[in-house]
């Protein structure tokens, strides 16, 4: 049964809607793992429109999350949240930063299994505070200090529940069932793998993830090919401390481990398959002039064309640092702070979303392969779900952003939300039947 | 005329003044070059007493200061001070924080002319807070979070005092000039230089300096050898950041060029004339991990057995960091924050001070030459005395400390203040009349 | 006129000539700039096919050569030459190695100028000595103990001359004028530049350069893409020797700007514009454990998928350099001793070779784009030419080879003569009337 | 018994001797541990005289021999010793490079065993070959190319064989036992420590060793202090070579293991302890240009003014040698070549020295203590009979040298020798009675 007229009259329906409730999200950031008042927000309502919502440790390995802030930082953020109208039942359940929510439309006639994922976490950046920026001027700007929506999950999450309003309007017309993914900590790509893990999508046969950028609204790209395989790894040599001038000999240097480190980390050998990186881009060692430097702190990350061309960096990389360290006689420890697989687009689910995005007469910039030269940890969902012989696809769509993503001057075209929601919706309503 | 029974019960005589001078300073700490109020107290005591005080820029080269604050700490300090009780027509003379002071006590008679040096500045430490503390217990420590006297300077500018009252009372036995000079900015050997290169010794016929140290009390250590040359320079790296993952090749890598420039800095060759140090104490660079390093900050310290030992390091580490700079084609610029020469006392000084010494019977344990294994911007005035045929000497008194200096509970027998006083009055009324 | 028949029994016809050609450049080889005995007989027998011949310092631009020998080793190997039979005459043109040679057909008749390109030079390979490897049991391995033709330039050379001898028997029949490019010192990319700067293609049409490879007799790839571009550098270090235990401050150390070069090249960042490469391949320094070393030796590539990226490796490789001499206080000289563009072939030139092949039904697995991953100083001709919009193209000609090329028991296919003589003349007889 | 007048006779009558036995030394020099025809002409002579004598695996535990040459060295020198006269009964038994010699003479009567050290291995360079140089004006410089007695071994040699002579002559007023020692492999620190472990000298009261030096003829050194202790290792990290271009991940590149280890060693802190040394004085990696070395080999040494500092270098080196290694997942051998370690003569020995030269009246110019500031592993013998409470001494012994040790003009005083053998015979005649 072809839904897309009701689709896209539903979907304009609640333009107000969307923007209002992007709003209401861009005005309380919240950054990775501590999306308490967001996934608060979110199981509400999805449990308003009829679906069946998991979240907190029932849909993620807690071990498996990476970079996850300290407690203090995290019960702060947990208070601000219940300050800010957070239900306290909800988060209590979410303690801890486990902050994932999965929820189940099942319509009980046969079908597919169609999921979709939604990121929520904002980033670190302080917004712009003058009139030039809109959210300032519209008065919806980010009431917290060091943190911003400027990357668009606010809308993302929006649009997510946008759908599953759509959806659950329909589901009298639809078969198998709806899955709705709502991920924590994709900044960074420290949130997917702990959700993967615990097997949110085994169950799923196609999976659609999106992320509005730069391009037009009218813009969608539903082929988006080589997704950088990356990891992010904090590491930090411990030494001893001694005074420079009076017995440096008792010292044990970890400044001269970590830059010994540093310049062996960049001359990892380039590899014959691919484009690769690798960057230290923090070093911070030592506490004074005179002191030989009982700590060096690194941040570091790398990346590879393909997931066997980043492993291959990172486990040189590892090497290197942990030769450094015995080269100086420090111990150190490598923290995994983020991490994505690379892949590719399923071409079959490719195509049906550019059959519905053509159906739709939404978009009039339909773009075939678009090289993705970055990384995304959806690509974890990806890689177990093609592993398992299913299908998932990721798509760009256009919302003329006012500035790149990551600025502070972040924003974007609103009505973009409206055609992610009718092209998401017609996708899975078409998915459900396949 | 032997004057050393009247010194003496002088000196005895103002024990609970010198004590009460030394912890009103002990409580109102200051740090390098923002000496406002001690200076202000000291200028005020010894016009009381009589003698003549230049102070500001009539006794310094402003440009040859080195490791100024900037101008906020500044003229926050100098607020401080003024809220503190400090002289505000004194204070802003001293604006910019030139903060040094010159005393003379000319008695009008025919003699040599006579110079003692103290030192006022406070150390970067926060002081510690329990009882087990004395200055904390009975009521006198740091007021100035960050900032605390632990290398006993307070001790250093109250015997200053001291010696000034004691002279003053005696001056109608006295002959020839007497000439105090109290230095800022000892910590980090940055303040002597300015005053030296003003020439406010170059009237001077004998020098002593003075400090408390570890020994017990009775311990005098007379003639003082090698003390080590020493630089002290801070390196920023400038280079341009880029995406590190997108487009690596359009940054300069400021932290590689600081890891460069520490690995190879430690590899300066030693010297075969005697020994010397080099230690990249602080090195801070980058500002997130996806990014290529815009800036390299290093805070450095070289040390030598002799000027020419430590000339040649700080060459050669010139050369490797401007070679680094090169390697990474980044901007360096290289901050000179403090730096002294080395030395060894006038024999026959240290020769006459261990007479008078001897005569005072106060001390009990008299050493012979004392390798000081460290440094002290002392040696700038020394060596332009030397250099002018002129006699200088540097003692070390004992003072049966509570902690090592620079510690947080740093402490010392505030006894040894009578014993300094005594020694150096008895001292300079000797060699006026030599 | 279609001459592809006649062609074809031309080239049948001289297979013994060619094979004892072959084997006799094969028992006499000779490395890059000392080709003086094949160079003389490749002019010889062009003149005796009635070519203009030009040679030596008219062919090549002295000093646009790279990585020429030192005359001791020049002078011994013409001595060589002569005594293997090489015209005193020509050799004598030669000296200094200018060994390239330049041969034109004029036909007399309106048409296109068509050139073709061969390099005559052997490696530094000494061959393998068993009866397992052919040229040895057959009895025409080298001669010459650390010279072998190991990569197929004596087949290239006695095709050159079998080209000629089938277009000069069918010159009556043909258009416009041929051009024969015998080029030294490919091996290492070094001779080319010097024959390009001479303009010895600037009067030309189409070139054509050829070389066999692994694959099997039958194979033809007509449109080889992507060759990298390269530069080969020799960096020598120059220091201060001194004794390491007595005065080790006296020494300038080259070992250690060595050293620190090295890791500083391999930390040259990656290019997001493609695929680059460095390598430190050799690194020689010092003369004596107890010796300051004075001196540094280091042979360096590096690599680009295009000229901009290679010069880009290029130029940061000289900066980190010379940032090392700074560092260690020592000179540097940086000798350029090879250097290719990249490039691709010119596409319509790529098609005519293609349907010449086609016609010919000589080649059973004709590939179409083919990448080169490697370097080639052919397209110092094909850059000059392309910028003049003029064709130029590099095929590959498969030849079964028994081993990789370079090792010591390289051997091909003698039959892939044949072909090659057929498919280069059927293409330039075309190309003349293009 | 005073035999002081009877030794100055019997040494002043032997001296064209001492002269005639240097010289055919000097043209026959052998370096360490091919000393064959050196050790037979000894063992020979020493037998004559009444020695007995050990020497082969005897004298030395073999296993600790270090810096021994290649079986095809060895063999080569032995073949040339044989050619040259050397007895073939003797040099068989050294097969293999065990080249020490140890003589006894007892006098069966009680008292001291009393031990003299001497060395008789040549340097590794080409003497002089022009008429300014005395051995070649006079007909007696080396045979052997690439070999040359540069630091007066022979010499040593010939002193050892006079002293056996005086002493045999004088054995009916002797007591005790006298043991001399004639070593392998000084050069380089490679010997004595082989026949230390053996425990040649553990039946020994008093060491003497001895050496010419630079001033002229008259002085004696009889107090040397501060040896340095040194280590000589061997450095080689075995990699994996590859492609540099085609596939350079493959490789595992030795050379950047060696250059990271050979800064890092530089960069070894210096040490409050005293003065030390590190040198990386040959640095040789890598095969070709287009290589992923595979190979890289290290030539370094440590010193320090003590055993412990030496120790410490040397042990820090070691780790970060092995940190290199695991920085680029390198195999690494370490293997030592030399070492000694560091000592001061036994000062009661050293007096009773001083006293028998004053009593001879040869020596003018008696040097109190003298500072070493270099190697011996005489100090292995001295080390180990110091730790068991006996004595050992080192002298210097002026014999205005020609040239510095080790250069191709090295040539000492011959008249030295008869010094030597009256200074070292008397000391042993006192020492046997004390």
């Amino acid at each position: 049964m072809n839904l897309d007229k009701e689709i896209k009259e539903l979907a304009a329906g609640m333009e107000q809607a969307l923007v209002d409730r992007r709003r209401d999200l861009h005005r309380h950031p919240e950054s990775g793992w501590t999306e308490f008042r967001t996934a608060s927000l979110v199981i509400s309502r999805l449990q308003e429109l009829g679906f069946a919502v998991e979240f907190g440790r029932d849909v993620m390995v807690e071990n498996e999350r990476m970079g996850v802030p300290g407690e203090e930082v995290l019960s702060a953020c947990q208070e601000r949240a219940l300050s800010e109208g957070a239900n306290s039942e909800l988060v209590k359940k979410m303690t801890g930063g486990c902050t994932g929510v999965v929820a189940t439309l099942d319509t009980g006639r046969p079908g597919k299994t169609v999921a979709l994922r939604f990121d929520m976490d904002c980033n670190d950046v302080t917004e712009a505070a003058d009139d030039k920026h809109r959210p300032n001027r519209e008065g919806f700007a980010s009431l917290h200090k060091g943190c911003m929506h400027a990357c668009g999950h606010d809308g993302h999450t929006s649009v997510g529940l946008g759908v599953a309003e759509v959806l659950a309007k329909l589901q009298d017309k639809l078969v198998g069932k709806i899955k709705l993914i709502f991920q924590p900590a994709e900044e960074g790509v420290r949130g997917a793998r702990a959700m993967a893990a615990k097997g949110v999508t085994d169950d799923v046969d196609f999976l659609i993830g999106s992320h509005f950028m730069m391009p037009k609204i009218g813009f969608l790209a539903y082929d988006v090919q080589n997704f950088l395989a990356t990891s992010k790894l904090n590491v930090d040599f411990k030494g001893v401390a001694a005074h420079a001038g009076g017995a440096p000999e008792q010292g044990k240097n970890a400044l001269l481990a970590a830059a010994a480190a540093a310049l062996n980390l960049h001359a990892i050998t380039r590899h014959s398959g691919g484009s690769s990186r690798i960057n230290v881009g923090v070093l911070r060692a030592g506490t004074g002039r005179n002191v030989v430097p009982a700590q060096g702190h690194m941040e570091i990350e790398t990346r590879g064309a393909t997931t066997e061309i980043n492993d291959f960096i990172r486990e040189r990389a590892e090497q290197v640092i942990k030769g450094a360290a015995m080269m100086y006689d420090t111990e150190v420890n490598i923290t995994p702070m983020g991490s994505a697989p690379g892949g590719n687009n399923s071409p079959e689910l490719a195509e049906k979303i550019r059959q519905a995005a053509q159906r739709l007469e939404l978009f009039d910039n339909l773009t075939d392969t678009y090289d993705m030269c970055g990384s995304e940890d959806f690509m974890y969902f990806m890689e177990r779900m093609q592993k398992q012989g299913k299908q998932a696809a990721y798509i760009i769509i256009g919302a003329s952003l006012a500035a790149i993503n990551h600025n502070d001057r972040f924003d974007f075209d609103e009505h973009a939300m409206v055609l992610a929601v009718s092209l998401l919706s017609a996708a899975v309503a078409d998915l459900l039947e396949s």
